[in-house]
């Protein structure tokens, strides 16, 4: 494709790098920025540049942060005794969705996958020993993709400190809320029955 | 959703603002960037304001440009008498892509559509009528959708200028290259029959 500008053909080039978007997707982004007011491309623009420049990772938790500490690690009503451990920031966020845990997390930055070449060692396992340190934690929360690579990570993690005086846990698997029994998947209604728990009228 | 971080907030409100990207896909692009090397946002960021900052628009037919005059209306080696009216920068490409005109360009800007409040004022019609001043053109090829809008503007512009020495043509409609007769629409294979060409042995 020929594009009549170079300053567009770079910007169609540059957009075209991000996940999930082609050459005609990108040019279809640029000529609708094209559209709008300039203060829009420029407010993006700049949006993106500062993202990489200011963003800091909190030095506790590895989670995003504006300062070094982040706001949970930060938090003093939330207990230290509880540590969950998730794999990547979204996970943060989606737990944080759901308002129903008060403990402190811990990101790993990814999962222990041999596939994609990441080792134990590119992940965040030093922090956690930190952590478990000074014996404030009383259980480790796993909560991490119910995949192989997940169980591994999980199960290294274990290994690794089961000598210390912590309790491990992992969240509930089972068949989500609003599943017909007739369609779930035989693994989840598996667990859901292994795992069942005391009826709870309030629940 | 709550961010961890302002900036990254910013950053997915400002991507989310682009059309068919929602908060969920500008907060994956927003991470990937985060995982890739700074550089790369830095580009991404710059060249977007680059686009709207630096892009200018050709005086003679609206198409993009870097310079006053864009490389299309500025090339000698393209005839002068046939001009191509389109709606957007893209057709241009399109066609610039088939590599099989030779003339100049006339980029409308938009379609009439009294739906969506864009009437002929709000487009570079009268930029038509300098073309037409100077009787060089001699032939005035409409290349707009095959939409009610498209038909709506080629007939304002006919027109609006019918008076003038120029022969108007439309570009063909038909089936598809590699259609299937009995797949076809009716109205394209309709308008296929109607308009059936000399039978040419080197198509």
């Amino acid at each position: 494709m020929d594009y009549p500008s170079k300053v567009l053909a770079k910007a169609v080039d540059e957009i075209s790098g991000l996940p999930g978007i082609g050459k005609k997707s990108a040019l279809r982004l640029a000529l609708h920025l094209l559209k709008q007011p300039e203060s829009q491309a420029i407010a993006l623009g700049d949006s993106l540049k500062k993202l990489v420049t200011d963003i800091k990772y909190c030095k506790n938790c590895h989670n995003f942060s504006d300062a070094e500490i982040c706001e949970i690690c930060d938090n003093p009503k939330r207990t230290e005794e509880l540590l969950c451990v998730v794999e990547d920031v979204r996970d943060v966020m989606a737990i944080e969705n759901t308002g129903k845990f008060r403990g402190k997390y811990l990101v790993l930055g990814g999962k222990i996958s041999p596939m994609e070449g990441i080792g134990p060692n590119k992940l965040n396992i030093s922090s956690i020993e930190k952590k478990l340190e000074n014996g404030i934690v009383k259980e480790l929360i796993f909560a991490l993709s119910a995949t192989m690579e997940g169980d591994t990570t999980a199960y290294y993690i274990y290994k690794k400190f089961k000598s210390s005086p912590v309790r491990f846990s992992t969240i509930a698997r089972g068949i989500s809320v609003g599943d017909e029994l007739e369609y779930a998947d035989e693994i989840s209604l598996g667990r859901s029955i292994q795992n069942r728990l005391p009826y709870n009228e309030k629940d």
